[in-house]
């Protein structure tokens, strides 16, 4: 017990610190603080002021809401004269994080179930009905085959389906695109982002803004880079591209909202920063499904009861919202994993140091005398050759 | 190559350790390990207990379903006597992580394609044809100018529209909310969470509630927090805002999940918690575009075929459910990371304690004797002034 | 000022390195080279070639669309032969990043809204009037109850509701699937992914694919693991599920896309990993609201103006579309960091070196008095009993 103790005060009332050799030289002294300059200023420039080392990170947690404002007219043979609003061009009518604007569609009308002739294709075109098996149906054809081989159109022959009749025809797409004008509609995103792990919120209107100025903005990345309204030909331009071109086959947009936000500083400082993508990086080369597209219909029911539909293949840029950024606070954990691998690199300089004076100087074998004492084992025979005086 | 192998030998064989200066001093042997202790602490304390820095973290990836129930009904001018159900008013049907309930609505009933005048505003009302360009459309009509100015109602003359006629008339928003009732519907969500680091996945119905509960429950943050089943107006009162309010103009309302777990503990430590937030801060301020709402028509068609709509406002809202959290589990990296550093820190104790002794204590010139040998370059002039004997 | 100077010469000129003890002994050099070949082994090894911590990560950015091909045809009593394609059974038309196919269906057609007695349950099965409360309406009821007890079949009399009548009636779903042909539809999904930190896109149709390849492939993970054409029978099995037992009441696929990139190296070798997971887990003990599915009403007005509907209950697969998958890239930081905490490791080994050599050899006194020279705090009486001389 009386040895424990002693123990333990030896242990409490002692003080280790490493021995030191100090060498006094011009060359040898000047280099070691160069280096230790050198890892100072990487860790705090480069780690501390660059990248912020001394901050705790959250990943942003966002909502979006989106509108689209916008009228225009068209005039074709097969709809007549006809007014496309909101409701009209925006499907589905409300979506999360994504608004689709339709600004081309090919419309099949008055399509009922029945048997009709297949679109002429490679491998829908018959000779006879020898040529149809019955009940098979393709990746790319419109309905159930029946078996049968029936005239299409003049001399062409395609196998009968069963189908929404008549089949829709779509290897035309309409150019230039039918709602071209669509190059002016305006889109505004509202954006709430949240920090959860420091509890901050903010919205993408700022609160210096006015209710008349959101009222007659629209959005330019250098005289408008907070108006959160956006002409959806300037998006598609900003993205470097053409906004008469995308919209014959469709295409998708990422409206990218960056909010980097340092929570050190005011929170006026935190701003989201608008960019555009074209998401659908079209290839020349490999021209599979290009574009965007898909199909919707309108059902109607006759006096008789029976259902018929208007089918519409809908060309058309869907605007996807992504919204990201990193917040930073200084926190003391990340500091200290920093300041921790900092002091172990201060220990390199050293190191390095030591290799240049033990090995490359002249005097190496001088310092290493003062640095060095070496013990032998004495098991081993010779005696304590100790150069330690 | 024997001298090769003499190097590696002594290489392989030596081993050197720093030589310490060991003071037996109460007062600086007392600060020493108590500098010690705090860091100590410091590393276990905070970084091990507190923040867990011994574990890997991984982001949740997640899945949604949601599914509303309730009926209605209304009895108005207008519509008549109408019952509201889940078709009705959730709109799209289906959404991923988000879903829609309308609260409020303007009807424009019959629309047709045609020529009618606009709703008077600021920029539509007019004396003559001379107020009206042709072809113009501004950022809130409905159509596109006609250049003709035409009695909208007794005396009040608007510029004329090629538009769905007639115009909606959206000036006002009825009060109360007409689907005022929507307070009790109620909203089931089924969340899936996954970790893919862990490969730990899991639900919000936990595995110890049972149906019969499930089939009865409503969320209470005290009494039933893990049911999944949430009363439309108690997520609005959670959050802080009144259901009725909101109903009128709509907006956004966050369900936020959070599942933050510990994977080094059992999996069924691993819990949703629930909170409420709004999205759409509306302040009173600046209050552009307040609230939620979108426009949607459904379609019909007459005998003679041509298409009339119905034009519906919706106001609502949209509780998009969020889903965050971390888990961690026990991993090397970040352990020997956060070892190295503490270690790293612990040298820190040595160097506060050596500036204390070296430079502020009675006896410094005494302990910077025992610690330093002094070494002067020889070159430099004089011999070595050795103090270390 | 000069002293000032002559201190800062002292401090520039001057150069300390700790003094060491090498001790010449077989055990213990191989023992301390051995611990440090350990954890060199660990640093380099573990750290930077495993988990590649000499990396930063940036997390994943995604955009998806899909599309769904196939027909098949349904002979039933209630509605006849009848054809489905995509735009019958995909609803919505299109979402950001999710795609629902129905495979199942309860329809109610021609409702109107009126009153009728509500479909019997525990809850509205009734004697007489006295049983039904006017105006109330359960969690699962059609209507609001009228207060009227009214026949429903035969000599079952319910609750009358209004709502919109017929009320639907889901107690059974038809078995197998009505559309269990979905099976062999497939579907197309495209993804394009950027890491925003390195400004690195890539989209899953990969440059080497070519347009016929494409055009006939379907996903395999064996043999064709790049084609982004899955047959909806081939992701449910993979997942290991079945797919009929599925399509009847409905549930969720996760199609998961896993892009881990190391950027370090060609952009060709950044490839996605498609994977299948069902995200709905049916727990057959607590089997509450089961699958998914949704209601959803098809709008039509007769003759008089007034409005029906069809009412479905649509039962289906919602194929979610989950990205994730982080890209590393050389960076100095964490680097740093892990060298820094690799030296601090380093350390360690001189630490339990120390530890055995100087209290584990039988010479630990003998070494001891080499490594430590003892300083008494000459206050304390004793006049120093240096032992290092």
């Amino acid at each position: 017990m009386a040895r424990c103790c002693s123990v333990l005060a030896a242990f409490l009332f002692e003080y280790d610190t490493p021995r030191i050799v100090l060498i006094r030289s011009r060359k040898v002294g000047l280099m070691n603080r160069a280096v230790q300059l050198l890892i100072l200023a990487y860790v705090i420039g480069w780690v501390f002021v660059w990248e912020r080392g001394y901050q705790e990170v959250d990943s942003v947690v966002s909502s979006i809401t989106t509108k689209a404002k916008g009228v225009t007219t068209t005039n074709t043979s097969q709809l007549g004269f006809r007014i496309w609003d909101v409701a009209d061009y925006v499907i589905p009518a409300q979506e999360e994080n994504s608004i689709f604007i339709m600004t081309n569609l090919i419309v099949t009308m008055n399509q009922t179930q029945g048997f009709c002739p297949e679109v002429p294709d490679s491998t829908s075109t018959c000779e006879s009905d020898a040529n149809c098996s019955a009940g098979s149906t393709g990746t790319h054809s419109n309905g159930v085959a029946t078996g049968r081989c029936v005239p299409f159109q003049g001399t062409v022959k395609t196998c009968e389906v069963a189908a929404w009749c008549p089949v829709e025809y779509d290897a035309e797409v309409p150019r230039p695109a039918f709602l071209k004008a669509a190059e002016n509609f305006t889109l505004l995103v509202k954006n709430n982002i949240w920090y959860p792990k420091f509890n901050f919120s903010k919205r993408n209107i700022l609160p210096n803004i006015t209710t008349s100025y959101l009222k007659s903005c629209i959005y330019d990345a250098v005289t408008d880079p907070f108006c959160p309204i956006f002409r959806l030909g300037k998006i598609v331009a900003d993205a470097g591209h053409s906004f008469q071109d995308m919209a014959i086959e469709g295409g998708i947009m990422g409206i990218q909202i960056r909010w980097d936000c340092n929570l050190d500083r005011a929170a006026s400082h935190c701003l989201p920063r608008y960019s555009f993508r074209r998401l659908d990086t079209r290839d020349l080369d490999h021209n599979v499904s290009p574009g965007y597209n898909f199909r919707f219909a309108k059902y109607y029911k006759d006096l008789a009861g029976t259902e018929h539909r208007t089918l519409i293949k809908a060309y058309g840029i869907r605007f996807d919202v992504i919204v990201f950024g990193k917040a930073g606070k200084f926190d003391i954990i990340p500091t200290m994993i920093n300041v921790g691998s900092g002091l172990a690199l201060l220990g390199v300089a050293t190191v390095l140091c030591d290799i240049i004076v033990l090995y490359c100087t002249k005097k190496r074998y001088y310092y290493r005398e003062k640095k060095y004492k070496y013990v032998e084992d004495y098991e081993q025979g010779i005696s304590d050759s100790e150069m330690d005086r």
